[in-house]
C-alpha cells in the first residue's frame, strides 16, 4: 500500500485539557466528540457536567475516568469551580441540546475558556449575535462542529473553488437526506427524536436546523460564497410533529451563483446522505458524504476524475488531514477527529499569543450565526408562503 | 440467462405506415424516432417532409428509402397529398423543432391522421389548448414523445405507487442535468445548441422547457400527482445566452406532496442525468435515466432492494416492456422504441375503433398542455423574482 | 444534449437480404438476431427455417413476414432451395443450439453464402478446424456473434491497448457470472435450461462454453493477445446436471501475462456480470457489461477516469459504433447490433470484391476456433485434476 | 439520525496496559495499531521497543509519552525488564517486518505476556507451528491482526453464513488488488516497499504474503471453511524484483466449495481493493473493503439488499461492533479498533481466568498457520508450474 499518511501523530503528555457539558450516558453526539477528539491523542478529559440527572452525571463520568471531584452537577458549576483550579481545563466542548448552547458557552468564554461548541450554534438569531460578540471581546477560540468541513476531499475541493479550478460559480446544489423520522418516533420514548422534533429544545427549525445548517455550512465551506437570500418550502408530514420534517429550498450567492438546499428527515432510504454538487465555468465537483474518499472532478471536455483521498492526486489541503492510505477508508469519526485536530493545533498556538497556521480551518461563531440566521430566514420565508428573503 | 424477454413481436407485413416532418440529415431527435419505430418492426416509414432546405429533404428521402414521389416540400404538401392517396400513412410523426409542432399536428389531426409529435408540445399555452380542443374533436390519437415515461422500471414505480406500497407521497425529487451548453455553443454553428437557444424557435423556455417538462413529466407520470403551483429561479449563466440555462424550482402537488426540480445545462460533468426521487409514507423510489434497467426500493424499516428489469422482482408493468434477460442492459432507444409501441397498440386499437388495453400508457396532448403550462408558469414566476404561480 | 451520434444510417432499398437458421417463436438468441439486424435498417430477414417443427416453422415465418415460399423445413432444403433463386439471400444467420452450427454453417459456406454464426462456434475442436478450412477455401464471410467485441466502449479499451496505452500487459481478469441455473431449471421444461445442460445439444462445455467462450474471446479481443495455456476447475454444483455450471480457470497469455477467468451459472444475485479488467506497466482499464457505456481507466499515477460513450474523450473506434448522445445509455442490443453493423460492412464491400476497412472488426472463423479449442482444453484440463494444458 | 450505536465504551482508569515492539516513527501499520488501540480507550501504551535504532527508538517513545524507562533498546530488554516490574505491562504488540515477529513472540509467551502480532504470523511454517505450539503450551492469548475479520458487515455475513442462510457453500471469489508496486518502488528508498520486497524479512512471499493471506484468512473466517488445496500461478513482474507481486490461485474447500484468490500489487488503478464474495444454494454475498459499510445480499429468487451497517437489518453480530449510526461511515481504523475491542474482551476474561463470551472472535495462532500454510503451498506450487497442492 501506499504510505502517504501522515504518523498518528501522538502529542505525548502534553494534552489540550478539555471538559465536557452534556454527553452523559445514552446521549449521541457527546460520544462521538470524545471519540474524535481522542483519536489523535491531543486532548484529555478531565472534566464535566455530563448530565442534567445526577446519577446519569455520577455514573459517566466514572465511566469515562474522569475524577469524581471534576464531574460537576451542572455548567454553571462546572465553569465556576474549574476557573479557581490552577490546573483548569482549556476548553470546554458543549454537546447538550440546541437550547443548551448559548449559556453554557457564553459563560466559559467570559470565564476564559476555549469553546468547541455543537451545532446550530444557538436556538436565536439574538443569541448567536450576541455569542459571536462576546467570542470578539474576550478573545477566546471558538470552534463550531460543523465536522463535514474536515473531510479531506471536502478540503481538496475547497481548495480546488479557491485557486479558481472551476471558474467563476454558477450553480450549488446540496441535499441532507434521512428517513429515520418518517414515524412519529418522538412518541416512543426516543431520546433523540424527542427533543430534535421539540421546538422548546431544538429551536424553530426542525430538519432545516438538524440537518439543513450542515448542508447550508458545508455549500459555503467549499464555495467560498456566502448565500444572499432563500425562498423556503417547510413541511411537517408527520401528524403531530411540531417542527419541520421537510426542507426545500431555493439559494441565491454572492457574486451570481444560484442554488437549492433540500433537508429531509422523512427520505426513507437515506441514512445520511448529504450531497455537495458545485458547478462553475470551468467544471463540476461532486461529493457524497457516505462515500467521503472519493471526489469527482469534471473539467469541462473532458473526462471525469475519480479523486480520492490519500492519493498523490489529492491535494495539500487533503493531504495534511490525512492518516492512512488510499483504499483504506477514512470515515465520519477520522472526519470529526481531523476537525478537533484543527482545534488543537488553534488552542496550541492561542498558548503562544499566535494565530494557527493559515491552513487550520475551523467553522466560527460567524459561520454560526450565519447558520442561526438560515434557519430564521427559512423559518420566515416558509411561514409566509415561501417568499425570498435575505440573509 | 434467464428468458424472461418477449420474443421481438415482429408484426410481419401488417406494419403501420407514417410519415415523419422534420428529421432530416444532420437532425437528432428524427433519426431516434426512425430507430425507436423500427426496432419493433411495427412501423414502415413510408412519406415524409424532411427538411425544409429542399435538397436536403430529397436526399434524406432517398437515404431511407421514401418513395421520391411521397418525398414532399412542406409539410403542408404532405399533410395534403397524402390525405389524397388511398394509401395514407396512418400516422405523422412531428419532430422538428420546439416551434413547428403546433401547426403541423393541428393540420394532421384535422386531416384525419394520428400524431406523434415530440416535446414540448407548442412554444404558447394558448396553443397547447387549442391542440387539445382539436385532439379532442378529432377523435384521432396524439402521442407526446416524453420517452422516459416507457422505460419498463419507470413503469414498475408507477405501479408500486398506484398500487399504494409507497403510501401517500410526501416528497417528490426530480433534477435533469446536463453540461454541454456550459460554453457558448450557440455561436459556433452547433445546429442543436442553435435552436434551442433561440427563443423564436424553442419558445420561452431553454434549459425548462428542453429538459425541465421532461423532469416535470416523469415525476406526475410516476407519482401520479399533478402539481398544483411552483416557485422557479430561472438563471443564463453563459454570457449572451438568450433562455434559461439553469432553472432551480420548488414544487407542490395535489394531496400535500412538495417537491424540487432542478434542469440545468450547465452542469458540467453530467450527460442525461434525469433522476427521480419519490418519498412516501412507507418508502421511497429512486430510479436514474443513466441506469435505466436499475430500481432502488426502499420498504420503511427494510434494506434497500435492488429492483433489475427482466427479473421475476420486476412487476408486470414493466415485464410488458421488457425484451431481453436482465442483466443485458436495455437503454434510450429501447425505452423510446417502448413507446413507440405503445402507440401501435392504440393505433391499432383504433382501427377497429376501440381503446388500447388499460394498461397502453402514453404521454397525452393534456399532458402536454401541462408541460406548456409549467413553462409559462415558471419563465413568469422567475421573471416576478420568484414568486408562487398556480398551474 | 451533445449530438455526437451517428445518423441511423438508413440504407434505404439497398438491404443486406438474408436467412435465419433457427430462431423460431420462444427462442431467444434467434429474437436477439433479429432486434440487432433490424435496428439500423441494413438487413432484410426473407426466408428462414426457423424451426425444426413444421408448425412452429410455419407460424414464425408468417409472423415476421417472410413468405411462405421462402419458409423451409429445413436447413437443408433453405440452402438447396435458395442456391437455386436467383435473388439468393446474400447471408445466413445460424441460431440454433450448438450442436446445429457445423452442419448448416459448413453447407452454406460450400453454396457460397456468408455465414453470420452465434457461439460456440461448434461442439467440437476437430469441426471447428474443418469450419475454418471451409472458410478459408470458398473466400466466403464468416462472422462469430461475440457480440460483446461490438460495444464501442470495448472498441475503445482495445484501440487504447493496442496504441500501446498500457503498455506490456501484465494481468487480464475476466468473468462471466451468472446465477440463473443456481437450481435443477433444467428439470422444469425450461427449454433455455434443457439444451444448454445437454452435452449432446450443448458439446463438452457447460458454464465454460457457454459464457467461459465469452469471456475468453473478449479478454483476447481487447489484449490483442493470445492464451497459450490453461488450468482449469470445472464443478458440477447442481446435483443431476451433466454439464459444468461454474469454471475457475488460470490462464497464461503470449508476452508473459497471466489471467483468471471465472465463469459461472450458479452464482445467485449476478445476472450477467462480464466484467473485464486489464493491467499493464502503465495503467489498469476496467469494464462491466452491465454498465457498458462506462471504461474506467487508470493511468499510472494519475487518477482514474471514467470515459463515457459519446463524449469528446471516447475515442474514434468507440465513436464509430455510437448512435446516440453520451448519458442516453446504449445496451446490449445496440452492441449486437454494432456487429451486424460490422457484417454488413464487410458483406458490402465482399459484394465488390474488395476487403471492409482496417477499422471493421468482428469475431472470426479463427476466433471460433480459439474459442472451442478453450473448451476443450478447460475439460481436459479439469478432467485430469486441474493441470496445465496448451492451448 | 438513528441512535443505533454503542456509546464509546470508556473504560475507565481501568485500562489494558500494553507494550510495542517496531513502529517507531516513519513505520505505517505500528501507528496504524495505536489509532486502534486509542479509539475505544481500552489500552494504554506505557512501554516500547519502537526501532532498532536507538535513536529513533527514543525520540519515537517520546512522542507517544512514554517513559523514558520504560522505552527499550531490543525486544529482548523489553521482555526481560517488563517482566521484572510489579507493574508489567499485560499485553506486547508485535508490529515489525515478518522475519521479527517469531522471535519476540515467542519470547513474549513464555514471559507470560499476551501478544497481538501482525500477519503474516512468521516467515516459515514451522515457526508458526512452533508458535502455535508455545500458545498452546502456556495458555497466553494470540491476537493475529486480520484486522478485516473485524469489520461489522464481514461479521454479519459470517453469522448468516454459519446459520445456514446461503445453504452449502459452492463458490469462493476473493481478490485484494493494489497498484501501488507496479513501479520497482523498492529501489527509490521506499521503506515499506523495500521491506515488503525483501524476502530477508517478508518470507517466501510477496503480494501472496502481504495481502493473499488476508484475503486467504477473510475468505475462511466468513466461509467457515477451510481450503483444503490449492493452485497458484505467481508472477514477478517488475524486474528486478525478488518477491512475487502478483497471484492468481485456484482453491478448493472442505465440503466440495470451489474458489478463487487474486492478490495483485500491480493492479493500477487498485488501491486496497479487498473483495469477497460467497455463492451457496440459497443466495449470494458481496462485499467490499472500500466501502466496508455496505454488504449485497442476493437470495435465491429474490432482489439483492443492501444491508448497510447501524440499521435495524443489520444483524447482532455487526451491531456489537458499531459505534456510530449508518450514513455516518465507519473505516478502516474503526474496524482495526474492533480487533482491540475483542482483544480486550479476551485479555479482561483471561484476569479471571475464563474464556471471553462466544461472541468474542479473532484470528488466532491457528489462522496464523493456516496463512503461511498458504503462503509456502502457493510458493510452492507455483514453482512446480503451477500443479495442486494441500494444505
Amino acid at each position: 500500500m501506499s504510505i502517504t499518511g501522515r504518523d498518528d501523530g501522538s502529542p505525548g503528555p502534553d494534552r489540550i485539557s478539555y471538559a465536557m457539558v452534556g454527553g452523559g450516558q445514552g446521549a449521541f453526539i457527546g460520544a462521538v466528540h470524545r471519540l474524535a477528539a481522542r483519536l489523535d491523542d491531543e486532548f484529555a478529559l478531565v472534566a464535566g457536567a455530563l448530565s442534567s440527572e445526577p446519577e446519569r452525571a455520577v455514573a459517566s463520568a466514572r465511566a469515562l475516568g474522569i475524577a469524581p471531584d471534576r464531574s460537576y452537577a451542572s455548567w454553571q458549576e462546572l465553569i465556576e469551580r474549574e476557573s479557581a483550579r490552577p490546573d483548569k481545563v482549556e476548553a470546554i466542548a458543549i454537546v447538550t441540546p440546541n437550547h443548551v448552547h448559548y449559556a453554557p458557552a457564553k459563560a466559559a468564554l467570559e470565564a476564559g475558556f476555549h469553546v468547541i461548541c455543537d451545532k446550530p450554534m444557538t436556538t436565536t438569531l439574538e443569541e448567536a449575535r450576541s455569542l459571536a460578540e462576546t467570542v470578539k471581546r474576550t478573545g477566546r477560540l471558538f470552534i463550531l462542529t460543523h465536522n463535514y468541513t474536515a473531510y479531506p476531499m471536502i478540503r481538496h475541493a475547497r481548495a480546488m473553488v479557491a485557486a479558481g479550478e472551476l471558474g467563476r460559480l454558477r450553480v450549488v446544489q446540496v441535499e441532507y437526506a434521512q428517513g429515520w423520522l418518517a414515524t412519529p418516533l418522538e412518541g416512543t420514548g426516543h431520546k433523540q427524536a424527542d427533543w430534535r422534533t421539540d421546538p422548546k429544545r431544538s429551536g424553530a427549525g426542525g430538519s432545516v436546523g438538524d440537518i439543513g445548517t450542515h448542508a447550508f455550512n458545508l455549500a459555503s465551506f467549499v464555495s467560498g460564497l456566502n448565500a444572499t437570500s432563500l425562498c423556503a418550502d417547510l413541511s411537517i408530514f408527520v401528524e403531530g410533529r411540531r417542527l419541520d420534517d421537510n426542507a426545500n429550498v431555493l439559494l441565491r450567492f454572492e457574486g451570481g451563483a444560484t442554488g437549492m438546499l433540500w433537508a429531509s428527515q422523512v427520505a426513507i432510504g437515506n441514512e445520511n446522505r448529504l450531497v455537495l454538487r458545485l458547478y462553475g465555468e470551468k467544471g463540476g465537483l461532486s461529493w457524497s458524504q457516505e462515500q467521503p474518499n472519493d471526489l469527482h472532478w469534471s473539467p469541462l471536455g473532458e473526462a471525469t476524475r475519480l479523486i480520492t483521498r490519500g492519493t498523490a492526486h489529492a491535494n495539500a489541503a487533503a493531504a495534511r488531514l490525512t492518516r492512512i492510505p488510499s483504499g483504506h477508508p477514512e470515515g465520519y469519526l477520522e472526519g470529526f477527529a481531523n476537525l478537533y485536530g484543527e482545534a488543537a493545533r488553534a488552542i496550541r498556538a492561542a498558548r503562544t499569543g499566535s494565530a494557527p497556521d493559515a491552513e487550520v480551518l475551523y467553522p466560527t461563531v460567524e459561520d454560526g450565526v450565519r447558520g442561526v440566521a438560515f434557519i430564521e430566514a427559512a423559518v420566515a420565508s416558509s411561514a409566509k408562503g415561501g417568499v425570498w428573503v435575505p440573509l
